[in-house]
């Protein structure tokens, strides 16, 4: 038997640290709250929140606000997370762009600014520009406490390295966390797309409160899932678990460059989407498109105006977003999913099948029990995800980071 | 938005419950331990250990046993978990079947006994029977601190009930936990049959520990899994998470009760193994099976003394089978996939295969890091599952439950 490490002890100031975590998580989920109201929440003493939250105030976490209303009139005084000055920078790593945006806590845009590449250009050179960038926000912006990046999947966490490069090959080498780790004063942490998303919904999505289990379906150039099963991402033995694009819909069809047949991520990603569409509505492409989101809107809108092409088109995809849809609903009984990412213009076109499929192909105990929703953020998921992997570490040790620039 | 209810505050007292929960649990793996190592597993002083420690000998939770020697030969007093005083009960209800067994929580079996019923027995009889069972096991067993139960999925585990009993009219109304909350002075813990089988592998399995990932596929009159990531059932939202026998693997493919098609149990439980038997090997079933393992035993042996037509269907099952455990890959990316239950008795004619599949479909980097086994459990995996259930939920709070026999 190796060394038996699943099971860490804690001591009393894990204790509370884990306390001062779920006030500072509570307050960045409810804005303004007393303390009598968190206490509630958590389960504790009036008199244990009263000592965590001075400890918080005292480390410049929380400020006291005005006055709130509570049970029967009684008037308390407010709490609130100190977001501004606690911001986040957020890097999206995907095959043709990087963005990075800097963010607070709350999830609040500050800026963000996006930069093509070509797959022909050197790996090396993409990086070096990266971080100057980040260097020069970090700069600007006294005030981040942690930087995100989210890269594509399958990445292999503890390696730092993605597993599937092959459309990549100039980036086959990089390692990701050697390339970061020492970069910068502050800590990095990287997750994969479809992860982000998940955390961006679960942080900054409007989301009815509590929620047992989120599934983020990133329909984009890919297609993936993030999950996050009763407050925590599902991550699996390597890192990447939940790859739904990778799960096959049918086992002997077309292969895929993961080497399984019938991925579902053949069907319906936007590539596949603008394949057929490039076929049969010509017309939509004479004039060149700026980049596949692009392309996708121009369906979307064709579809709106009532071509019919475009209509059986969205349909069919639509088809197959409601058959992932039932693989999620099987693998990990979520009790909302929110489909993001190009595909979500398609939006209200989508819905209506997509929910018609699940209902068709579940018992309903299951499926009048999960919410379909359309992501409604208004920041690009993947990198106010990455903003969302910096920001989830962070509120789970607040005194470890939130405090990285008090002196 | 809803009450927020995610983020419980924990105390003192829970702080040092989950101490001594993690105490306990190394020792229900580790057999014996000092308190040095345990000090050094859980990252705690060894004062606190002591103190912590102190506590679980005075609740008889815990005793001393010789000496045992530990790091340059020093010689350190031995601790072990007093299993033998905490007995737990489990009861495994399937189609035809009930069976119920003592074990204490180091997964030693006391006795166990099985009784069959008809579809067509009234459920409250069948119930009453088994109720009467454990009464009496009660009696003979003053030891017993909690009881398990495992039921067929999908079980709605916040309702009590099962969400599909299209081949189990009679059982249609029956609530679980109504029928059994009260009923014993013991608390009953009910989870769906396949995560019964990863509990029981993970708490009772001999497998290279520490685990960050353990998927349990189970293959028996249905087809499931359970997975425990990170030391934690997966769950969902109704506890119905995991499902991999209704994940289609072809979405065109023939209609399943649940409603999808192309269901992967269709393909490979042993209810679709023995149906494509009857017809290609008649002559295996000329004298009548006295149930399915029975048959499937007979197919399995066929195939080992060199006969054709059962070599070719084992092998048909375990592609299928592969197709199964790619998909668990790629939703739970787990570090062991364990194979159980009535298609175990396949071993070495299944796993070649299993394992080809897996490394055509899967990245190198994911196929070489995932270990498939079949289970090497003595016991029946769901009744040695449902005393896993039992195990694992007093484990998690010792002094709640393993303290309930003491005076």
């Amino acid at each position: 038997m190796k060394k038996f490490k699943e099971v860490a002890g804690n001591n009393t100031s894990d204790l509370s640290e884990m306390n001062r975590s779920a006030i500072v998580r509570i307050l960045q989920q409810k804005e303004i709250c007393s303390r009598a109201e968190v206490a509630k929440m958590m389960g504790l003493t009036q008199a244990s929140i009263t000592k965590l939250v001075g400890a918080l105030i005292d480390m410049g976490i929380v400020s006291e606000v005005g006055i709130v209303k509570g049970n029967g009139n009684r008037r308390s005084i407010g709490l609130r997370l100190n977001a501004e000055k606690n911001l986040v920078i957020g890097v999206k790593f995907s095959r043709h762009v990087f963005a990075i945006g800097v963010f607070d806590i709350s999830g609040k845009l500050y800026t963000q600014q996006e930069t093509e590449y070509s797959l022909n250009d050197f790996a090396e050179d993409v990086i070096a520009s990266m971080k100057e960038q980040i260097h020069k926000l970090l700069k600007k912006y006294k005030n981040v406490v942690a930087i995100g990046l989210a890269v594509p999947g399958p990445y292999l966490r503890g390696e730092g390295r993605i597993a599937m490069v092959t459309r990549m090959p100039n980036w086959r080498t990089v390692n990701f966390i050697d390339e970061f780790k020492h970069e910068f004063d502050k800590p990095v942490f990287i997750e994969q797309d479809a992860n982000a998303g998940a955390l961006a919904e679960w942080w900054f999505g409007n989301h009815d409160r509590p929620l047992n289990s989120l599934a983020y379906f990133l329909i984009g150039e890919g297609v993936g899932s993030g999950i996050v099963d009763h407050d925590r991402l599902l991550l699996g033995n390597l890192g990447i678990a939940s790859e739904v694009g990778h799960i096959s819909i049918d086992y002997k069809g077309p292969v895929c460059e993961c080497g399984n047949r019938g991925c579902l991520e053949l069907y319906c990603s936007t590539m596949a989407l603008l394949k057929k569409a490039e076929k049969d509505l010509p017309e939509l492409f004479e004039k060149p498109y700026e980049n596949r989101a692009e392309a996708c809107a121009r369906i979307f809108d064709a579809a709106r105006a009532g071509n019919k092409k475009a209509i059986k088109l969205v349909n069919e995809i639509a088809e197959y977003l409601g058959f992932g849809c039932v693989t999620l609903i099987n693998a990990y009984d979520p009790e909302i999913i929110v489909i993001g990412d190009s595909i979500a213009q398609g939006d209200e076109l989508l819905l209506p099948t997509i929910k018609k499929i699940v209902e068709e192909r579940t018992l309903k105990a299951i499926s009048s029990n999960v919410r379909i929703e359309i992501s409604k953020l208004k920041i690009d998921p993947t990198l106010y995800g990455a903003a969302a992997i910096a920001t989830d570490r962070v509120l789970r040790k607040p005194s470890e980071y939130l405090t990285l620039n008090k002196d």
